[in-house]
């Protein structure tokens, strides 16, 4: 049992600083655990509270009745070694430091995080921290983020070295149907580094697919390592900041990660079979196709949309990124052409032409194609329905005395739940293009039953594309392990150097001559 | 005056098919012209109807009471011929042709294209399609299109050929803050071409960038005589997606639209001084921000962000879109030190760390990074009230009694005017961005004010590099006239050696010969 285990799986919580003032960044932590589902015990440690919101409260670690799981602190960082001492004591095994005010903000900080690694080690504890927004485990409803997470579990896990890509995001991430398996903030990496969650990541079944948000990464070999081990059956996408001097810089002084420049990273991430994205968006939304759709066989995509325009940016993004968008047989073409008007493409793309009769759109074209066995993964613009009434609504309200949209929708009876289930009946990943967002009825039910939307073509046409740079991951030679000369002089002394000279980042002759040495 | 003035500022509408049905589209674009503010003469044409909502109805044009300065066709195409000559008959000089069946759907509607064609000329009448949307006009609050559009006038020129990207986007681009000075769907381009509007919204004065969506452009030579005039004074921006096998047959198929290889287009549009993008998305958001921010001075920018990872994130990305980041000085950094907490970031970028406290993010600290003189665009994350509000409610509702997340903005006084005016006030662009969209009603007043504000860091920087992108072209030597060997006989051999073939495309040999001869 790895070190995550009780950390992310905890019987009973700590969580010390919370208090009945609910705009308390301690309280806010402690409310999201005791409402989002989690159902294991939860003692709330406070100096001056008897009762916080009903759980009964301790002054002190040493009061409680019995050492919990996991420990989370939101305090001022100066009182952790002397709390985490006595969590030591009564036995408490794992903690989470939410509180900042350590190595990044300097000398100080460093030597207060070097305290608090010691008295973790003196007692067995492993933590996640300092600096982080802790976890969100879907498995068992745990958030001990300040944000309410409220998403059914899901399929992707994420290993942030920002708190913000599980806090302030996660409206956004409901928005756009994106669920979490377990997502980790790990902040400073004192003792718990990324490369940990990410091995944690890679053993756990409910995880399909691995999103890191990458700031630099200290132990360069295991990561290497892990994550190779981790990529022929799992897929694992990065996005990585530090490259450039500003990056470099900011990262610095946001988790006092060690950056180096970009290539080393890109090189990093084709040895180890990770897939490389360019923004926290394509973090999500790659990382939510790859979780959520079956994998890609083959490389021939079927465009079906309601418009022209789409299509065609659909087809050519397709091929851009690799992808053919064969034209349909002569025999898949009959069929298809009853469902459509006169003289409409039925060729690939299939322009079905404006019609809110989403059946023809969602359902009876797509299994046409899925079933002539001439596509291997499917592209799908404009099927949207509550949001297009919601539009023409203003107009059409007085002339057919309507009183709300809604009253509008019982004139287009469609099926909202079969065109979620075809990629998973059929095993062809689909993904889809809308204009209209959550609001509409036809994507709300999409994102719930697991289909990526995008909000514009070329997007659902890139993001299916990381499938096929996962196939062509799984494709390739099996890893062989390079022994890496661990302990070679000449790395060591260009990496104590760095160090001395305080640099943040290793310039680019140092970088080039470190690469030079491992080969 | 041009032949678009009175198109698409016309005093009198005639609409050919609408009747008394809501459900008819026909009927839908009527009521868009009737319900969105336009303020002159109407009248519906229709075979069988009386009065339209209480419009004067007309059986056939000769029974008009004058020409209308435009009329608009939205019945099958077999029954355009006859009535356009109706109304040449009449003095008509403009028209819209919405229909679609022509050129796009084979020899038939070739030809039937080529008889509208021939009565147009007849009649001396300049129309915009067929096989389009129409157009918006936000100056004279003109919407010929199906979908209601109810924004202010905006300064965002577009030029289509795809009516999708001005209908099925228009809730889309409400939500982001994106508003048309004018907007047309050109379709098959039968008379009146994509050029003629590019050359139009270069001269409007309401119009201050301009996006393009490009299936095939038929002119090279005029388009980039066009261009070429207009980017010196005005930001043009072009997405291009026939550029592969699939989106020029996709393409074809759409509009009848004569693609060639990607590289051809790529050429014409840096000799054009075209900015280039490679989604709608960047289409629509590119061409806002060029529309709305004062142009950019100088490549340096200021980010202030409220959270690390954002903020590392944009740092990285306007590094690599070739903006510099620079470090503040101390004199700008001691000024900004008291706002932010001890050991926060001060040097650029500014880390607040989590702060609902707004003015200090988006009104005090820009301003003094503004009038320190260190730089010339800003870029801002994590602005955000509401949203965030509504996303920690479920939790502290009961706890503090409340009834709505209203109840708790009473606490968060915040200045949401004065942040949209900085831009303007010192001539700094600005762009944001948030994890809470529309709903928030900061990102809200934003929208409202003309600042961008995009749903990722990543895609807020870059955007902002458009502004740098045109300042590239601003400054690059004067476009000289290169005198084209228009009579080029070979040229012409391998263009009438392709129609012939009835290739759709020129293929990589012939195109390559083509660019050699010309030069």
């Amino acid at each position: 049992m790895g070190p995550l285990e009780k950390l992310i799986n905890p019987s009973s919580i700590a969580i010390v600083g919370a208090s009945n003032n609910p705009l308390k960044m301690a309280t806010m932590h402690l409310l999201s655990i005791m409402k989002d589902g989690y159902t294991g015990k939860i003692f709330p440690v406070h100096p001056k509270e008897d009762v916080v919101f009903g759980l009964k409260a301790y002054k002190s670690p040493l009061d409680l009745p019995q050492a919990p799981d996991c420990a989370i602190f939101v305090i001022p960082s100066v009182g952790i070694p002397a709390t985490l001492d006595a969590f030591g004591t009564i036995g408490t095994k794992r903690a989470i430091i939410i509180s900042a005010g350590f190595k990044e903000v300097g000398e100080e900080g460093r030597k207060l995080e070097e305290e608090v690694k010691a008295i973790a080690a003196k007692h067995g504890i492993r933590f996640l921290g300092p600096n982080c927004m802790g976890l969100i485990n879907s498995e068992i409803a745990l958030n001990t983020t300040v944000m309410a997470y409220t998403a059914k579990p899901g399929a992707l896990g994420l290993a942030s070295q920002s708190g913000t890509y599980i806090t302030q995001s996660i409206m956004y991430l409901q928005h756009h149907g994106v669920r979490f398996s377990k997502a980790l903030s790990v902040g400073n990496e004192a003792d718990i580094s990324i490369i940990d969650v990410l091995e944690y990541l890679g053993n756990d079944e409910q995880t399909k697919a691995i999103s890191l948000y990458i700031e630099g990464i200290r132990d360069v070999p295991r990561f290497l390592e892990v994550a190779s081990n981790i990529t022929p059956k799992k897929p694992v996408i990065a996005q990585y900041v530090g490259g450039s001097s500003a990056g470099a810089r900011a990262g610095s002084s946001h988790t006092g990660a060690m950056a180096g420049p970009d290539y080393l990273y890109e090189g990093l991430f084709k040895q180890a079979g990770i897939i490389r994205v360019y923004s926290v968006e394509e973090l999500y939304m790659h990382g939510h196709v790859l979780a959520t759709q079956p994998r890609l066989k083959g490389n021939r995509v079927g465009i079906i949309t309601n418009s022209g325009g789409p299509g065609t940016s659909m087809a050519n993004t397709c091929e851009k990124e690799g992808f053919t968008v064969p034209p349909f047989s002569q025999m898949l073409q009959e069929k298809i052409k009853p469902l459509i008007p006169p003289h409409a493409p039925a060729g690939n793309p299939v322009d079905i032409t404006f019609n809110l009769d989403l059946d023809v759109l969602t359902i009876k074209i797509p299994e046409l194609a899925i079933q002539s066995g001439e596509v291997d993964a499917l592209c799908i613009h404009g099927a949207f329905r509550k949001g297009f009434v919601e539009c023409i609504f203003p107009h059409i309200q007085q002339v057919l005395n309507l009183q709300k949209p809604e009253d509008i929708l019982g004139f287009l009876p469609t099926d909202l739940d079969t065109p979620g289930t075809i990629a998973y009946k059929y095993g062809i990943p689909i993904v889809m293009s809308s204009f209209f967002d959550y609001q509409d009825d036809f994507t709300q039910s999409m994102l719930e039953k697991g289909i990526p939307v995008f909000d514009s073509p070329e997007k659902a046409a890139k993001a299916l594309a990381v499938l096929l740079r996962y196939k062509e991951v799984t494709e390739r030679l099996p890893y062989e392990k390079v022994s890496l000369p661990k302990a070679s002089p000449e790395a060591a002394a260009i990496i104590e150097k760095a160090i001395k000279n305080k640099q943040k980042a290793l310039d680019e002759h140092a970088a080039k001559t470190l690469l030079a040495i491992y080969g």
